[in-house]
This record gives structure tokens, sequence and C-alpha cells, in this order.
């Protein structure tokens, strides 16, 4: 039995009886990762890393668009070099893989692999960075990290991960905080217009701020199931690693002045956003953007004369437009249709004898199973409105889906009792203390999301402590 | 003093003075690269990572055209997997890196960090290669890997490189050599036709040959300095690994069998084949289809009225057809020649008052400074022409070098004698004995490059041994 085929015999686990199951049936049985003898690390199959390739091409060309260059830092970092900044090490140095020996030599000095790169990035910042004519510097690079982590899930936690990590230096400090904000937003407005998820943005707690930063912002999203996952980052680092790593520049003034920092990171943890965001009980469902394959060609009869002769040209004349795949395999159209819904394919192409007679074809969406009739030859006019359809079809069942799931708490036990019931974020007052924070953690079992951009006063008082409020917090179960 | 201004204090050692001091300059000077604590590791700066990025989109659609298709593998090796063949293991574990902690915990088992994948993919081809319809599976990865050298220089030899290394099953030895041909093709005109860079191809002798290939063929480039440089490899595995790691498939015949196997790499050396083929003493040259920027606008007389309107009009016509820049800054032309020039962009476009009120622009080609005065609306037709004239004048001047400096020997004595007057290819026939190899390298300071797939008879005879040739062999000392 074929690799392909063999996998078809198990259907994937319903979301409703065991949502970590249906998750984990969905990445095997899309092929989107593998797993190997390294543990905690994943394969990324041709599949799961063709929707990274494309997440990589589209952020590629807004971080360009802003501005910004690619590098490439090295992969260890000394010892030394991590601890230079205080919280950084402390937050970093209980997770990361040591390498002692180069070939059968002991290393002098043991060198980490790195779990992000502001160390290495201060040191190369330390070299170029002079005067203010130097400034800002723009810098980003696509790499792998690795964080040895004692529980691991595909995409949502994994001992190695591939992301990208921005970096740069500003000369003021509102210049950087302004491109902590952009690139915050950058991330965003990606989830919104390209993997059609809705974000909740604001700024994360001291407690789950990034070691070493004096601010961390946030986009959170919310899962099928009511968890939330943070999906992107941005830190505003003031000039702390600059004092530490003594990198100063002239200013205009003709003074020594520190610069100003920020760094942001977006992960393939995303696509376990996408994936438990939009898949359902067929497998994945990928947004049009993102999807390897936008339309998948299914001749139908195909033995019949004509009909794989026709499908073939359309593929071909598609494939001028959109990322086209046609299967012509011996499997049936059934074994097929259930195949590329399990692949998340945002639309199927029908066609058989009667259809080519009547110069049409049939169009399925994945998100909602409608069919079209479309003229062969308006295809190319139709594609583009049906793949947009579906992208906002997803992005509203998603924003849907985090509205219906947002509920409001106004004492610890109304905190608790939703807590226990529902997943989901809860919106609460909060006092600033991490007393609090800690207390509703154990107590309700949520950790704060973020501490929203868009406030609202709920009431005066701190949902655990009763003290005055100082902010509106959305507080949930997170992966 | 800004860092731009600052590295054009000292100018770049010329190549007769220092060959190795004038390469080290110029990949600083350019901005190429920079050091970093990390010891035998580079920071690739935004320009020469730029350089990778063109390389990587070339070759990735070559890749992509030729039927392959994107994966990620992990970054470490478990110890016991890296030994489950035992030539691979012999050749690679005394320069590998290992980890061998996580966070404050000791390994059970010792992970290294990948120096190449075949084991990884073994590991995985097993898992999801079980019919003959599995087959071909035809992967590849870009990443880095890390090789525990001694002496590294940027781009030839580095503890940390980047590269892409494609691993490739079939269902037939056939298919296979076919594959290892097909990539080495690709590779060779990739050189050809992007980086203007004539290779040599052969295959490697068995002692030369990768850890664990039945066959490895290699593309050999000839540096100005008359160095060689292997600037890509293609390698034959048979079943070997497929054995080692019992991967097997059921064939047409229903029998159960071994898949046939290849691998092939390009790395960041191939940086180090383009600046010392094409660079000068003003810096590098670049070939026209990899350079970051290929023109640059440098206006003339730029605070006199209109000159920086037109030059931005120009810049931002231009930007829709080739990658172009426009320095604004204060510094003087003089400068910005000079700057360029060090950085290798192919075409300068100078635009002056009288210029613009003649309609005209000056463009200058890197390689050999010619000039010529170019009607701004003929812009579109006359750059690219003067871009391929840049290409084509590169490619002749790399392959009348390359000719220049190949050599013939007949005997020992004239091998010895040529190899210590000369730096270049030496042609000289080879009883195929590895004792003729070790005494050559021995006595003449020369490796066997390859044996060229276009054989010559120069004599019957071994250059070393006088017993009876087997084939030509190109012989030289190499990067």
């Amino acid at each position: 039995m074929a690799d392909n085929q063999k996998k078809m015999v198990e259907a994937i686990t319903p979301m409703q009886d065991d949502f970590a199951q249906w998750y984990t049936d969905v990445v095997k049985k899309a092929d989107l990762i593998d797993y190997s003898s390294v543990r905690g690390c994943m394969i990324l199959r041709p599949y799961g890393y063709a929707i990274w390739e494309n997440i990589q091409k589209d952020l590629d060309a807004r971080f360009k668009e802003t501005g910004h260059e690619n590098v490439y830092m090295p992969l260890f970092i000394p010892e030394s070099l991590l601890q230079k900044e205080k919280d950084h090490v402390e937050g970093f140095a209980p997770e990361v893989a040591w390498v002692t020996h180069g070939g059968s030599e002991q290393l002098t000095e043991r060198l980490c692999v790195r779990p992000t790169s502001e160390t290495l990035f201060c040191e190369h910042y330390k070299n170029i960075i002079h005067s203010y004519r130097d400034l800002p510097k723009l810098y980003n690079q696509w790499c792998s990290v690795v964080r040895w982590e004692k529980t691991t899930r595909p995409f949502l936690r994994s001992v190695e991960f591939l992301w990208q990590e921005g970096h740069t230096m500003h000369e003021t400090a509102q210049e950087a905080m302004e491109e902590t904000e952009r690139m915050l937003n950058v991330y965003a407005d990606f989830c919104r217009d390209v993997l059609a998820l809705p974000v909740l943005k604001g700024r994360k707690t001291d407690k789950e701020k990034f070691a070493g930063a004096e601010a961390t912002y946030t986009i959170e999203a919310l899962m099928h199931n009511g968890y939330a996952l943070q999906s992107g980052t941005s830190h505003y680092f003031g000039d702390g690693f600059a004092r530490a790593f003594d990198i100063t520049f002239t200013g205009r003034d003709n003074k020594l002045a520190y610069p100003h920092q920020t760094s942001w990171g977006v992960s393939t943890r995303i696509i376990g956003a996408i994936i438990m965001s939009h898949g359902d009980d067929n497998g994945l469902v990928l947004p049009p953007y993102i999807a390897p394959v936008q339309v998948v060609i299914v001749p139908v009869a195909q033995h019949k004369p004509g009909v794989l002769d026709k499908a073939g040209e359309l593929s071909a004349r598609l494939k001028k437009s959109f990322r086209v795949k046609m299967d012509d395999s011996d499997n049936s159209p059934g074994w097929k249709y259930a195949e590329y819904e399990m692949k998340g394919v945002p639309l199927r192409l029908e066609i058989g004898p009667r259809d080519i007679e009547q110069g049409q074809c049939v169009l399925v969406r994945r998100d909602n199973r409608e069919k079209v009739v479309v003229a062969l030859d308006e295809l190319e006019t139709v594609i583009p409105q049906l793949l947009q359809q579906v992208h906002d079809g997803l992005y509203a069942r998603a924003l849907q889906n985090m509205n219906d799931r947002t509920y409001e708490a106004h004492d610890r036990e109304e905190m608790v009792r939703i807590a226990q019931e529902k997943n989901g974020f809860i919106k609460a007052m909060w006092c600033g203390d991490l007393d609090c924070e800690l207390k509703l953690k154990e107590e309700a079992g949520v950790t704060s999301r973020c501490i929203p951009f868009e406030q609202e006063t709920l009431s005066d008082r701190c949902v655990c402590c009763g003290k005055p409020a100082k902010s509106l917090v959305y507080w949930g179960k997170a992966y």
C-alpha cells in the first residue's frame, strides 16, 4: 500500500470528542509534519513547509516595504555573551541547548544554540553603530531557534522552531516605540488580510513580558476550543541592552548616547493558529492566500475521452494565475474529494464529460461546501472572487468565535466560575499587582493574555482584590 | 564618524601584493560580512545576505522546475542515528559540534548539530516510502550546517554555513544516477548563466568523494590566483544508506527492494567563488543577475535645481524593471563612485544638469569602466543589454583565466615544477591508484580536483608511477 493510501484508512477524531487528538490527527494526516527520533523536534513535510514559505514570502515583502533588511547571525552564542544582560540570561538560560564539544575536543567556553538573538545583534551593533548617521538599523533574520521545552506539540511548542526575528536600533526612544507598534500592526494586518485570523492587540503584563524587555506587545488569537494562542510579539527594550553591551553613538548634538532597541518575531507557531482557528472535522481549512494549492482540479469520469485532455488544458491555463494542482491519479473522485478536504484546499474544481459539453465546470468551496457552476471562460474572473469569499468567510467565522467566547467577569467568584465552565477570553479589571495575577492563575487557571489597546471600564475595582483598578485585561487559558 | 565613512579611510590591499589579504579586505569593506565572538562563524550583513537571497531565489526556482519540494528537518542528529552508516560517521564525527546538555540537564544521548542531513532524511524516508508509487521522493532543504573546522575563512570555510541540501530517493539505480547528473548540470548552468562562472564538471576520485557515497560529482571553478574552488557537489549513494536504514519498498513486481539515493548541495561558499573570480583591486565585481543593486544612480552637482528631482523620478521609474539604488547623500560623487565600485554594482548611472538639459545620462560599466551616453527614454532597452554585456564580459574573462591557467604535465618532475611555479589546473594522466594520488599531494602539493567528463588522452601512462593510465585528471591547489 502506498503511503498516501495508507493514511486514509483511519478518519480524523472529531473535534468535540478530543480536541487535542483532532489537532494531532490533522497535522499528521494532512501531511504537514512527521516526527523523528530527535525529541521535541518536528519534520516539516513539503505541504507544511510550503505553507511556511508562503507566510515567509508575504511577511518578508512587508518587512522590506517598511525598510528592513535581512541578515544572518551565527547559530551559537558563547555563554559569556548570553550573560551580558541579566534579565535576559535569567529568562533563557534554563531552556537552552549547550554545545560543549567540537569533534573530540572539549570547548573552553560552552556555546548555547540560539534561543533568540538579541545578544548577537547587540554585539554586532556595537561594531557598526558609531554616529546618528548609522541609525536606524532595521535588521531581520529568518532562521531556526532552540528552546529546551519539556512538553512539546507540533507547531505550538517544539524544541526547535522556524521563525523570523527583527532587531532594530534607533536614535530615540520615541522612534523605537513607534517601530515596536509598527511591527505589531504589520503582524495584525498580515493575520487579518492573509491568514483570515482576527487578533487582539495589546500589551503583556510585566510577568508575561520578554526577558530583558521594557514592554512586550502581543497579538492573541482565539482557537476553536476557546484557548488563546500568542501569535506574534513585538518588544521595546529602551536602552537596556545598549547599556549592557556598551553600544553608543555620537548624536546630532555631538554627545555620546545609547540607541533604543526593539525586537519582534513570528514563528511556525502561527501555523498552529491557522489549523485551530479554521480547521474542521474533515481536516485542515487553509486561508486561500497562503494555501500551497488554491484550486485542485478533479476530473470526473476521467477514463472518458477528452476529460483528461480538457482538465490538463485547464490546469495549464489556470497555473498562470493561481496555485493549481490537477489530480489525475487512479483514485476515485470520492477519495480525492476527501483527500483535498483533509488538506484544506480552498477550492475544488470538478470537470466531467457533461461539463465539457456545456463549456462549464463546478467549483466547490472548502469552507462551506457551496457549489457554483461556472463557465470555463470566466474562471479567471470567478476564482479570485471565490478565494476572497472563502477568506472573508473564514475571517467572519473566526471573529464570531472570538466574540461568542469573550466573557466578562466582575469578581473573583465569577472569574473562577466562567473559567471552570468555558474556555475563552475573560475580560476583567486589574489593579496591576503581580499578586492578583498569580492568584487568578492559581484559582481560575487563567493567565493574563494582554492589556488591550482598546480599553473599556467594566468597573473601577480589581476583579481579584477589589482595590482600585488600573486597566482592563483579557485573561484566558492559553497554548 | 559614521560607520560607512570610517571604512573608506584605508584602501584595499592590491591582489598582486597579497591575494589573501585582498580577499579579506573585500569581504569586510564591501560590507558582506562581519566577525563575531563566535569562533569561525560569520555574520552575513545585509549586502552579503542579499547576494545569498538572490542565489536562493534563482536556484530554488530551478529545483522546483525539476520537480523538487522543500522540507525542513531537525537541526540535531542523535549520535546513534549518525552512526548507522559506517563510512558516513567516520567522515563526519571528527568535525561535529556536540550538544550534551539541555538547560541544566545532561542528555542521555548526545546530539550533534547537523553537518549534513542524509541520516535524518533516511529516517524520514523509512517512514514514508512503502511502495514504488511513493517514489521518487525529490526533497530539498535550505538551512545552515555546522562543521568544526580549525582554520576558517569567510565564505570559503566556516564553522557554520548556509546551504541547500537535496536528498532524493528513486526506484532504480538508473534513475538515481540520472538525478545525480541532472542536478550537477543544474548547478553548472546556474554558474554559467547567473554567476558568470565557468566550471569544470567531473567526478571525484574515491579519496575525495563524500563520506558514504558511491560516487561524487563536482563543479570546480578557478580563482584569479589559480586556486580551484569546489563550488557544488552531487552524490550518488546507490542503496548503501537504504540498506543501513532498512528502507524498503514494494516494487512493480510485488517484491521488496531498496531505493537508490542521491544528495547534492551548494553553499555560501559559492559567494567566495564569485568574489575571487570576478573581483579586482577596486573591490567586488558582481555578476548582474545576483547583484543586490544592479544600477546605482549618482546625481552630479545635486545641489543644482532639478537634479535630485530628476534623479528621483528616474529611480522610481527604473525600480519597476531593475534593482536600483539612488545615493543622494552628502558624500561627493567621487566618494560614491569608489563606494559602489567597491560594492561591485554592475552599472553606475550618472546624471547632472547638462545631462538633464539634453535628456540623457551616462552609464558606466563596473567590469571595464566603459562609459556610454544614453537617452533617458531608452534606458529600459539599453540597461538590460548592458547588464548582459557585463555578464558576458565577466564570463569571458573568467574563462580566459581558466584556460590560461590550465597546464599539462607528462611526468612527475614536470608536475612538481609546474606546481612550484604556477597555480592552476594541471591536466595529467592517472593510473587510478590512491598511492599515486597521495604521492602527488606530498611532492607537488596538489590534490585531484576531478576526473572530467570530457576526457582526453595526453599519454597512456600515469604521470606519477608510469603504469598504464586509466583516466585524465585535473589536479591543483584548492581552497
